[in-house]
């Protein structure tokens, strides 16, 4: 992560709190992020595991929600999660035409390591995200592995790669090349000091729209380059969001429903083609799989600490997005075709951010 | 209560689960209910209130929740009780077209108890449900004033009368006369003793489909009449839950949603005209308006808990139904317009249950 | 079909209207049903695919809509259903745990009818149900492969097996054998005649629960039988709903929500561990994938036409779930667990329906 | 409205698409809205009505939506919407304690011109949106009556004052005076030129989060002001979007939910205490109150011309809240409570946008 320039690099500071250490979602304590890059020819794709706990999920759920911004999109596992409020296993992004075998990788890891499943236990719900990178991937051929998926999560650790990796291999941003990106942001309650964390697979926009703190730096690229990829936007976003914030689960949606207004910030505008959801986790309290004798005791915040939050997730998720468009590198990708990076368009024409 | 004859005393018991000492909404100790009945010539209406706790709601709010059975419905205060997940104000019922006349009521009680409101922090989310009495009450002279709702509030009590008494003195229940029933239950989890109970507002349904406990004793009685009011549905339900289970909104908004298999089970095809929803709220812990410099604590039953607080609510939703059914009272209301009451068709032709 | 008893032929009527020609989703006009059944000593599993027309449904999608009645299931494609309110590919029931598997299958049967998928249009949304069948099937060893998958699409025809078949192999309805059942309900609007058929994929309930027309049978047999199989209810239903209506996929939504009243006469309480889903599609009219230069014209009744549907659709899904328990064999199977059949059990201990 | 110095007048264009005639939800045919406003000493609040169509809405209703960005909110009426896809009434917008008196006016204005209701056919749904106006007005006092709402709705036209007027007079918005501002957008698409319009009740945010097309002039201003009016938001914003698209309920839903965008691009991170909702609705079909013999005909747009849509709401929507803002004057209201108007800023600090 050390070597590659993201926006803050460029002297470009989003919103006003300070970053976690390393500015990632793995500032979180205990998220551990994984990539498994498939990139050669025709095959720009890949995997991207999020492991929110060191733990067993799956014995040691974390409270959990999801929302859908837009809903284009395959997304699996939300229904059991917005029902019990929790999430049990790692979440893996990766191509649209993969998640069959990604929810088979993530169900046969779970089994794995919960030999009780199936036999004195129920099932598990795995947590699948996806974005289409059909444009520089051949996505029919379907290149992802069991095997990759499971790679994907034993790689995991807290030193995240960005951009053009993982699931975000062959994916756009912007019409530009776009991928990976994470940020986080730290702020301080009366009753603690917390951190909140985002990372996204960025697929989705067309670079006219391309906004950056509130420059209209696409039209400035779109007129200097004399040509354009604005085809319409057939892309997505996943959002995936970590915190030790205590809340329930209707405070976490509640928090990560406001990654839509970092995402506008960059100037989306939500498009039907555009898978847009959002997965969050709180690594505050863990819930056993197994009922106790008594009952549970959850620490929430009170409602009104929730404007932090909310203020956190909107900068994070608007760096995120930035980060995976400015660490994107080139990928020349199924049947030649290409986009450009945006960091090599910036040293080409000299333009400064 | 005690001078009705209700379900149980027709020596019809409603599934498995002891009843609470009254078998009653107020069995869950701190809920009372009030009633004001308007009932002469084509005044045929009334207001319920229900009071979840003794104390100031809007200071000490209850983990709360709202469920949509069937949308044909102007219930308020639905949006905020799901967005935060609690209940200020009392629970109001009345005719549809006295809403406005309610939440008027309901705004100026909770400002009178809380001078704060309006100066020195925001408003407040009044609860007002519905049904339409149309048929007996002439609703368009919106007969219900302010006063009657502060007094449906100000008599709240333990004891609740039911049947042809306060929201429900006009309702129908499936073509005959309804209104309000309660019912409740008991139940011993690992954790201790815990009670739910049930009020509805009944004015659903059509007589051939009436069921009681699986005999379809609408039918029988539609042959016996040789005569039939089988207009179309136009009605509604309202439900009331309460309990002392220590559970969190969302596990709540899980109870609430199964009072639709108690309902159906008395024979409600759930039409299209009749506004069906349920609201429900937790007694077990209160949430502070003002916000504490601590997290708050929150104790949760652990989620396979729930089951017996499923079988619990549609217990005592079906019971609820019919005893508002078997407890109404005959009325002759606007234009002449009349409905008879269960109890004396049961008399009339010796028909025994 | 024909050689199965079903409720009908045990004298048992449910509900008002007629039923269709065969009394089975594929009565309307244009639905097919395939099953693969895989049963063989701890292998008690299947795959049942229902193709909503017979064109290609990626090019001519159907309105449909889907309802999650209680969400501990791993259902995939309910997002895009509700943005889009279409579906695109084949629904395919399994068991939980061959969900990833029954999605790459549905991909790459989407695909090869499909060759602009990934190249020039954009992805497929796979639509799949699963129960969990772990009691009689080794769940873990996931036997079903996407030739299985691929097979029972393949084998699609409008006569419909039902009981331990398909993805019915292995379940269990109220702790008895159960599966797969189908009915369908015809009636006259003043604009024609319409037809709507339910199928479900039973797994749910305890025996002490089952209800049959008013009927307590569930007690019954528990006291005849003098042992009980009455673990924790840890099932699921998958409910399918087809007609030939024209509605919007908001009315739809309406129509497949009223599936509960029929559940719930037949006993459920809905239970936690229970995940119920109902998936639904008009065949009234289609919704080309490429975008034409004019206006959709999109027939709908009127609301007030609801009413029908939806005591048709109470009727239909509690007559399939008896359909499902009545017609389903005995199964021995993982390690020698077995539940009897229902029919068995009612020529054992002679009793009469 | 032509004597009002709206954002356009400062040179700042918002979007890419043109406006409407007179950049106003008004532009959209049919469509007209009336204010009355009550600006005196402690009252400074109001009344606001939107009438969707000049006919009889309640027999000719239109296709409608509402979705909540933040439900810190008392809109009534939502659920009806929601579940039957229309909208019936005028949308009143007024103080958060007058909603009950708003709601009795407009069920009394419906009955007046409906004798049919709760007699011959149901009861009517009123549609009310709410902001707090409680630092400028005294909001305890309930200014508003019902004779307030019934001249706002009689005084309806197409010609729109903005700023501090109607139930926008005692509003605020980024901690400055805010009120009702207003936009529109036209665009062609295969099958004909369409207009969308936004009107908003502006109530939300603080100084220093204010952009300006991405100009971050609420942070220039605060350094400039070298004062603070920036106490927690416990703001709101109304959103109303009128189109003569022709679009299903589900269709207007998704875009309406694009609102977001335009209000997160003028700085909104969406807080705890703010109530956010849109209503949308579209006057392309009415859909008749009585039922017909033969079905609807719904003419919609195919789901690929959304794009177009989606880009024009947040457009819309962005420029209508800066309309509120720049068009609003000072206010000085109860107990002396005052913020200044933005116009006047600019003047007084010489600063140009």
């Amino acid at each position: 992560m050390q070597h590659q320039k993201r926006i803050r690099d460029y002297g470009i500071q989003i919103g006003r709190f300070e970053t976690g250490q390393h500015n990632a979602i793995t500032d979180v304590e205990g998220v551990r992020v994984g990539h498994v890059t498939l990139s050669e020819g025709n095959m720009q794709t890949g995997v991207t595991a999020i492991l929110p706990h060191p733990g067993n999920l799956f014995k040691e759920k974390l409270i959990a929600s999801s929302h859908v911004i837009n809903g284009f999109g395959k997304t699996m596992g939300a229904i059991q999660m917005q029902e019990l409020g929790v999430i049990e296993t790692p979440i893996v992004l990766t191509n649209t035409l993969s998640i069959g075998t990604a929810a088979d990788a993530v169900i046969q890891y779970t089994m794995e390591h919960n030999p009780e499943i199936g036999r004195t236990t129920g099932t598990v719900n795995p947590v699948i995200g996806e974005c289409n990178d059909m444009l520089l991937n051949d996505v029919r051929a379907q290149y992802v592995t069991k095997e990759h998926v499971l790679q994907a999560i034993h790689k995991a650790s807290t030193a995240i790669e960005e951009g053009s990796v993982g699931a975000g291999t062959g994916m756009l941003c912007y019409s530009l090349k776009g991928g990976i990106g994470t940020s986080s942001r730290q702020f301080q309650l009366s009753h603690g000091k917390y951190t909140l964390g985002a990372l996204v697979l960025s697929n989705f926009g067309i670079l006219s729209d391309l906004m950056i703190n509130g420059r209209m730096i696409g039209q400035e690229l779109k007129e200097t380059l004399l040509q354009s990829w604005e085809e319409k936007d057939k892309g997505s976003i996943m959002i995936i969001i970590a915190t030790d914030l205590p809340v329930s689960d209707r405070q976490l949606n509640r928090i990560i429903k406001r990654s839509v207004a970092g995402l506008s910030r960059t100037g989306s505008i939500i498009t039907h083609g555009s898978g847009e959801i959002a997965i969050g986790f709180s690594t505050a309290v863990t819930i056993p799989h197994t009922k106790p004798a008594e009952c549970l005791t959850i620490p929430v915040i009170h409602e009104e600490d929730l404007d932090t939050a909310f203020r956190a997730v909107g900068e994070a998720v608007e760096e995120a997005v930035l980060n995976s468009l400015v660490t994107a590198a080139h990928v020349k990708g199924r049947d030649g075709n290409e986009r450009p990076a945006f960091k090599d368009l910036l040293d080409q024409f000299h333009i400064e951010l």
